[in-house]
């Protein structure tokens, strides 16, 4: 049983969805385990992470503006220093998470048929987001 | 230390929260490790996973009809192919989450007394969901 | 590869966000351990775990009145035997999380600059809340 750690650096443009399957599961298959957990942890509180589908584009269109929606800008918040965008972000942040586990089965990763993984970025203007990947196996 | 990985597969009956404290439980014991560290993945986009209170059946019926009102099939969504509980389901899915990870102390889960896991059907129709058990320890 | 598992007991005074970033820390830099994954587990159904801005104390002023909005003790609910908070409590507790890995990365838990570890109690009255912590690594 052994143990890799590695850092990407995800750059967003504004609030939306960002779908980092493909360099997760990149570095994940080349570690050559087979059969192991991996973590993912964005290391911010207004940035998250989401399993969604990765088929229909509209899917993602409908999750930002319900997210919009749920936790809005116009809302009062004494939290105001950063920008409007700041106070929904944490919000945002803490209904989904900063942090999935996904099993690793026969050297794949266990993800389903439309599953994607998807960094959530919530504040409006471009940021460059932090993400740890951690797997442990053999 | 070593690993153990299982697949079961939950029918479900439509929206509502099932139980699956028991088969994970009784797969887990049938290790026979001591401590550990156990991940319940959910391999779906619209159904996700819940630890809740496992003694009041009416906390289920109150946390069914939550959901059903933060996240309405009545809104307007893009997305809507797939029919009217689809998107709804995908942003329950991401209210909630499809992984959990559950300690192993002493050879039992480190579940607390009211805590039960549930699979949380976010479809009308009834579906069979995969969900992958991952258990590492010794 | 070893584990290290330990509880800890956090007493809170209400509803509220109380942090445990540092006893979590303190306990995980005493198994001296260099890489690892760290998890934590509340054993609860009306209390979860968050990782959010630890700078500005607004943010939780707003984050706890945020809640009190989207899960009111108004709505009619079902299950009302436990006192008004206890319906609302385990909703609060379904749309945050009752877990949360973390990756230990050279010796430090890979916490972002401003984030801080909190446990989000949901009760009106003060509780004490038991915490599970699984460390993994070598």
């Amino acid at each position: 049983m052994r143990q890799a750690i590695h850092q990407i650096s995800v750059p967003t443009s504004g609030k939306g969805l960002v779908e980092i399957t493909r360099p997760v599961r990149g570095w994940v298959e080349a570690q050559g385990m087979s059969s192991g957990l991996l973590t993912i942890y964005c290391r911010h509180t207004s940035a998250s992470l989401l399993i969604q589908e990765n088929a229909d584009p509209d899917v993602r269109t409908d999750l930002e503006s319900y997210f919009e929606d749920i936790a809005p800008e116009s809302r009062n918040y004494v939290h105001d220093t950063e920008g409007p965008d700041d106070m929904p972000a944490h919000i945002r942040t803490a209904l989904t998470s900063v942090q999935l586990s996904i099993p690793l089965v026969q050297g794949a990763l266990a993800l389903g048929t439309w599953q994607g993984i998807y960094l959530f970025e919530h504040r409006s203007r471009p940021h460059r987001r932090e993400i740890v990947l951690h797997l442990l196996g053999d």
